[in-house]
């Protein structure tokens, strides 16, 4: 594979402007579309988003930005996805260049709502895109400590060996270790299953249980979450490799997790609805619960957290019953 | 089994104290040695223990205590250990009263520093109790947490089903749910590897590394402990159960533990005297290092993050230079 391959990163939140400092660590041109001009303007003048890890600092020559998404992912031979999966399938129908030949790469940690597909899937079945052109970037990793530059462990999921490798040469730095791997669909279901790990530690922590129940969610949540994906995607992988155990760690005992947030103010007795209008925001792992249930209710692994998690959010029960009667299955 | 053996709790510390306050919710009398008389008098006039738990209040007439341990150990059919591993020994040169005939459960996590051995092995190689009188009370528990009747999950360890079944019902209650395993030799040792996982928690921490690093170390740590565990002796376990995986993270990620305080202050730039001195105590995975290294010296698992943590100990290694070291050798 040569080596001058062109990069984007489609995104302005923190994981996109992570994303793009790490690439700028090695490229000499990095690709960065953002949906607010206002946002682009405030880099070109002062070198750093106004919005997200604004203590990072960047070259304004390294950078080719653009609110055009057309424009950005013509340019690229990977693109980078990094917005969140709910607003995927509406960013993808203002696309009128072809992504075939490109390859394409989700830091997504999301299902996207309108296909219940995860974003790799999404991008093979609606858009046409070869397997082997897929892959995943995954953590275990805070957006937030990669603008410290504390060392991080990224993985990257390819089906083909050489472009994780390739992927993975270009994120790598003093502060970046890279390892890959060819599950891409359990690491992207394992990125999307931790955020609903993630709100139900919070759920358990607003409820008042302590720091021992939460090492016995998580311990829970690991087994869960290895049941789940052999369900979608039987193949050998250790469940506690970083992908995988790490990520749900990062997340799950994250205070600054808006996952774990979302969880913590329904534990503390808010409504879902008034929880999300608190947070002027929606957690990820509010619309993966769904999806996750729905896929399954079809596939019949044993969740009785996920399960938990969704009687709450969408049944509305109770969550101090449905924790109570929880509790009795974890072990 | 018959229904009406006597319990004894053997240590006056905070597990020890947790460990009688369970037993009093279910039997009506409960024997407690602890060396101190003036906490025993103190107990006695005051219904709690002056040093530790001390909001735990009791009602003394079901207690029978005694600083004279074998006055305690001959009236019961169930000792419960729970002293420092690094005292165990000496205590017990006290002992006249023969053990034989009596269940023996250790709650101890540690090594004994005079004979290398678990606490398990000792009492089967020294005091001559056949291994299916032999039982483990494991976490992930922290007494604090048992104090305030937070629901909190035990393991209980006993090749003989059936008085694993029998100690699990004498512990369980609202707020403490039992499992029961015949793994005693892998529970032990992972009650015993976590406190070094922890140390090098709070290595990293002292140095500056981030949640990030945190979790891809407990990622690793518990991949580690299952090859340990697995050359010390070989049987099916899921190490992602709570006795294994819970007990790892209820330590590695506690702000409390004294093993993760210890490594912080190592990590900070403490000497391993200075900081012990500054504590006014050693912290139990001071002694685990040593004796997991040199066992497993013979055994010749993989365990490069033990092995950092013994060379800062014990071979007076510069923290920093080995945890970068470490860093490309985990993943």
């Amino acid at each position: 594979m040569e080596n001058n391959k062109k990069f984007a990163v489609i995104g302005g939140g923190s994981w996109a402007t992570a994303i793009v400092k790490m690439l700028c660590e090695n490229l000499d041109q990095v690709g960065w579309y953002m949906r607010s001009v206002y946002a682009i303007e405030h880099i070109k003048r002062n070198d750093h988003n106004p919005s997200y890890l604004s203590s990072v600092e960047f070259d304004v020559n390294q950078l080719k930005l653009s609110n055009d998404i057309n424009e950005i992912v013509a340019e690229a031979d990977v693109c980078i996805f990094a917005i969140p999966s709910a607003f995927l399938y509406t960013e993808l129908e203002n696309l009128t260049v072809d992504l075939k030949g490109k390859i394409i790469f989700s830091a997504i940690k999301g299902i996207v709502p309108e296909t219940g597909l995860i974003v790799g899937e999404h991008f093979h079945e609606h858009y046409d895109i070869p397997l082997e052109d897929i892959g995943v970037l995954t953590g275990p990793c805070h957006a937030e400590e990669v603008a410290l530059e504390r060392l991080s462990y990224l993985t990257i999921a390819c089906a083909d060996e050489e472009k994780a490798d390739y992927v993975a040469s270009k994120l790598s730095s003093d502060y970046i270790n890279c390892k890959t791997t060819d599950d891409i669909i359990g690491t992207e279901y394992a990125a999307v299953l931790k955020n609903i790990y993630a709100i139900a530690a919070g759920i358990a922590h607003g409820l008042g249980y302590g720091d021992n129940f939460q090492s016995v969610l998580m311990s829970n949540s690991i087994r869960e979450m290895k049941r789940f994906i052999k369900k979608v995607h039987k193949m050998k992988r250790n469940i506690n490799d970083s992908a995988y155990l790490g990520d749900l760690l990062v997340t799950g005992y994250s205070v600054f997790s808006r996952n774990r947030l979302f969880g913590n103010m329904l534990g503390k007795g808010y409504t879902v609805r008034s929880a999300q209008l608190e947070m002027s925001m929606i957690a990820e792992g509010y619309y993966a619960t769904n999806s996750a249930y729905k896929i399954n209710s079809e596939k019949g692994a044993r969740t009785p957290i996920l399960d938990a998690v969704y009687s709450i959010l969408y049944d509305n029960k109770n969550p101090k019953k449905v924790f109570k009667k929880l509790a009795d299955k974890l072990d």
